[in-house]
């Protein structure tokens, strides 16, 4: 066990070697923007889709909502950095709604963050799968293990560490970026040189029958599907070199810079080369076959778009562990989420993240594409809840041109706002879950700190309990036989100078009572024996109400209830199942139930 | 929990209302004769279906066939009805081999009957799901589902007790019973009546090309699959009504006299009404058919006899845990199942049989019905052991009317040998594995005899090493912080009277070190504070290396070391996931590890 953890994951790394795992600006923009680029995959796709049920005429309308998307991506991306600045120690939605807005909206925004970074990795994991078993049909059958095999993969990677995984995951994000950038070159190439048919597409400005506002907000809202995964560097500013803030503004926006170039590139060749969407194909895929035809180019670009994808989980991976160490820190989720695991990354939030996005695709089948709109939603959510935190703190606070930031912010908020009312309004059949699992979470969130607080008052010294004085002690010592194990633990408890031993017998048959009762006398006459016979042959229950009488008595004098419980353990632990686990049963039963303390004094056995 | 069990297997029952648990003959019938019954209804189809693979013609060799079965069947009935009288307190195999020719001879034959039984409730229950799904075909495609089902459902009639479950089983036992003598009667009739046409099968001595004694030495075994089941009367003896070995030798001759009735009218009929196998329809059904037509009779005779398939493997649940209790009580399998659940039944023999025949149902897809041979194999090598074990006896303690009883088991153990060699030489492609699994189980009934012999030797006060005397007591106190539970836990720690108490802290930080010194000195300056830091963020590691320290210098002096381990218990289960488990695993990992007596002081929390 070990030794395959050791193998897998790696040495373990002191506390102190922290710092050498940080992130440089490339292997950053790697790690962080996965997930935003390779939406380009998608996004433009998303726009069409609506277009195409009004009529192909309409996909003229692409190019301003194409536009409107760059907008809404130019406010986040600037409305990101002041954040990043102001929240030099990571400045994910959670924190910057808890401390503008209050305790509500932060859980909000965590909450749904939180859930968003699991269908992140589900989502994203499912489409890589898909884009490959669309090349290789054969493997079609086997969607749901391949999907499955690469989140074990990328767990297993994020649990080595932030760095090494980026050391892997940064010729992909490059790769694709080069992919794109050629495909956008080459096809604006064509288009210059003349030699793509100016037919193709329906000028803009062209009057489409049937066309409403509803459905061109409707393609604006899935369009900016495409944005999602840009708040992801602002949440992880603690795994920047110094100076932190600054490289995490220069990483994002480079990050929006490329998100941007790529996006208007496959928007506008969509449209000039007249692409209609297709179940079978997808729009890059179309557009690359349109432009070099299926030769080693088209396969390049398919592959790294298919690598991508898979590799967006990690974005995930990079967000979900820091967001949940903040919920920890403040208590609204376990504390073990705090932990650093033996290579310094956060292993518990990777490993749950990894389990609930397994879950995910296992019941969906591996088809999760219809979770897009829920997971869009969750992210708008928290950026409008982020921006609206960042208007408070200008307004409250009024530092050096406040103004300009207080109108950047606003923008975003007005915008993010506008994005999420446009989600519930065009899309509510697949995003009202989220009206029931959010206030489930952020009660659940409620929960759990309250009992962190009760623990903590009970366990303070200041406002706990007054710890009552220990008089004396009585011993109870539960015996199977007259063994070795009972005599080691007979002398034991008379070394404690306890006030009184009492050995219990339990014996299923009347008979045995009688014969065991001489015998202990015969054998430690000084040591008081009580039977108590058992006709159900439980042990466990005459055990309990004798421990409740000797503890009441022993109660009003304050004495101490101890149990002493004899147990051998066998030399390999499959012997184990050869024994009857009655001591460990006994002990289990009375730590949870009783209020006594368990001493387990064992006796290894030799061979 | 608590409820369901209780609703599922009823109340609890005392030990002494064991007697009020036993059988009466008819139920014992019952009870232990489904499997041997059941096997009649495919039985004669085994001859038939290595008959027909020469010619149709060949038939009439069923006839002669049918004797020898019957010759064995009487060989077995007798011998096994010597058997109950020698052995009144059930006389398995198991034990007649070991008391009389040896402990391996007596392993062999137990071993292989324990893996049998698994194999019985399988293929039975297989079989009759069969049955259910011929007649019903939309069905099919739940085989396993359904067959899974019958399985659970017979182990909780098993766990509630075996008198409630043989009130159930007795109506279908006597209505398949009943269901065939109306067959075979009308069937007789018919045919007397000459509403037969005689025609319909090759006279008998009709020369065949093409036979050969292989062939019907195959066909014998085969045909013999029909007397599996016959010995679990012998095994059950102690679950019958006093007088005991009476009452189960008359219900042997009953079932025995049963079997050969209903074996002779199904193989004479098939013959007579020139039934071929066919894989679309059983034997039974086509007599069935061509004795009533397709109408309530028939479905009736097909009813009892899915049922009866299904029930077939409750004589399994009868016999294999009365067997894993003799085999228990010799050490040669876990004590465990010596042990009487809540309604005296041996439970943990019931639920492993359930469990096991419940992976070999789903391992082959609910198809078990090429394990037939292995399962009859099974079951002659054991008879065999057993006629030869009562052949040792008869010469060694020569009782009066010995030689008669001499020469009944002497031709029992021939017939049963020559069965199992025919088994081997027709059928060695499908009984292969018993020559692998057997040699494993007897090796692994020896490893755990051998651990029992050990364990018992370290525990014996006359055989053990002496126990050291305990000088004094040093007591090691892993402390977290400063709080309620280890204030309590300090305080008990000192009404010990432990000769040196010291308290361990654990920081993960250089920080941390100082200032927790500095707080624990102004807090308790009395009590030794050890602090251990711990780079790589292990506790367990860096106290093991301190435990092994104290203890070694504890050892030179004959002083005892304690680790008192204090642990809050959250009051709801459920928030035991708020909290880092690292008491349990310290514990654990001591217990299993270091020879210190572990000490937990339980603070169970309030709120």
């Amino acid at each position: 066990m070990a030794a395959l953890k050791r193998f897998l994951i790696g040495r373990p790394l002191k506390s102190k070697e922290l710092g050498e795992q940080k992130l440089n600006k490339k292997k950053a923009l790697a790690v962080l923007s996965s997930d935003a680029l390779s939406s380009v995959a998608y996004g433009p796709e998303q726009i069409l889709l609506v277009l195409v049920t009004v009529s192909t005429a309409a996909f003229w309308y692409s190019i301003p909502i194409g536009i409107g998307v760059l907008i809404l991506l130019t406010a986040l991306i600037l409305s990101y950095r002041q954040i990043i600045f102001a929240y030099p120690h990571g400045g994910g939605a959670y924190v910057v709604s808890k401390q503008n807005l209050g305790i509500l909206p932060g859980l909000v925004a965590g909450g749904s963050l939180l859930v968003d970074y699991i269908l992140t990795v589900a989502v994203s994991v499912s489409a890589g799968t898909d884009a490959i078993t669309s090349a290789f049909p054969v493997l079609h059958e086997h969607t749901v293990g391949i999907a499955v095999t690469f989140v074990i993969l990328i767990t297993i990677l994020n649990l080595r560490g932030v760095t090494e995984s980026a050391s892997i995951l940064a010729y992909p994000v490059y790769l694709f970026a080069f992919a794109l950038f050629i495909l956008i070159g080459v096809g604006l190439h064509n288009i210059m040189t003349g030699h793509v048919s100016p037919n193709l597409h329906t000028p803009i400005g062209t009057p489409v029958a049937g066309i409403s506002l509803f459905l061109l907000l409707k393609a604006f809202a899935s369009g900016s599907s495409a944005l999602t995964g840009v708040e992801a560097i602002s949440n992880a500013i603690p795994n920047f070199k110094d100076p932190a803030p600054k490289n995490a503004a220069r990483t994002l926006m480079a990050m929006g810079v490329l998100l941007a170039l790529l996006f208007s590139g496959i928007v506008f060749l969509a449209y000039y080369l007249g692409i209609s969407p297709n179940p079978q194909e997808t729009v890059v895929s179309q557009i690359a076959k349109q432009t070099f035809g299926r030769n080693f180019m088209y396969f390049f670009i398919q592959g790294t778009t298919a690598l991508i994808l898979v590799l967006a989980a990690n974005t995930g991976y990079s967000a979900f562990p820091l967001l949940a160490v903040n919920l920890a820190k403040d208590r609204f989720i376990p504390r073990m989420f705090t932990v650093r695991g033996d290579r310094l990354g956060y292993s518990n939030g990777i490993i749950i993240l990894g389990l609930l996005s397994i879950v995910l695709i296992i019941a969906f089948h591996g088809q999760t594409e219809h979770l897009i709109p829920l997971y869009a939603v969750g992210v708008f959510i928290p950026f409008t809840l982020s921006q609206t935190g960042m208007m408070v703190k200008w307004i409250r606070e009024k530092p050096a041109g406040w103004v300009m930031k207080l109108i950047i912010n606003t923008i975003g908020a007005l915008i993010s706002f506008t994005v999420s009312v446009m989600f519930f309004v065009t899309k509510f059949p697949q995003i009202w879950p989220v009206l029931i699992f959010l206030p489930l979470i952020v009660y659940l969130f409620h929960r759990i700190k309250k009992h962190y607080e009760a623990v903590g008052d009970q366990l303070r010294l200041s406002t706990c309990e007054p710890v009552v004085p220990i008089e004396g002690n009585v011993v109870i010592l539960p015996v199977s036989g007259i063994t070795h194990v009972v005599e080691r633990s007979l002398n034991y408890a008379q070394s404690l100078s306890a006030d009184q031993i009492i050995a219990v017998y339990i014996p299923f048959e009347r008979e045995e009572e009688n014969r065991f009762e001489e015998k202990w006398n015969k054998w430690r006459p000084d040591v008081r024996l009580v039977t108590l016979p058992s006709p159900y042959r439980s042990i466990i229950h005459p055990l309990s109400k004798f421990i409740d009488t000797v503890h009441r008595k022993a109660s009003e004098s304050n004495y101490q209830v101890t149990v002493i419980i004899p147990q051998f353990i066998p030399k390999r632990s499959w012997q184990n199942l050869l024994h009857n686990q009655t001591s460990l049963m006994i002990r289990t039963y009375l730590l949870y139930r009783k209020d006594v303390i368990v001493t387990t004094v064992p006796y290894h056995l030799k061979k």
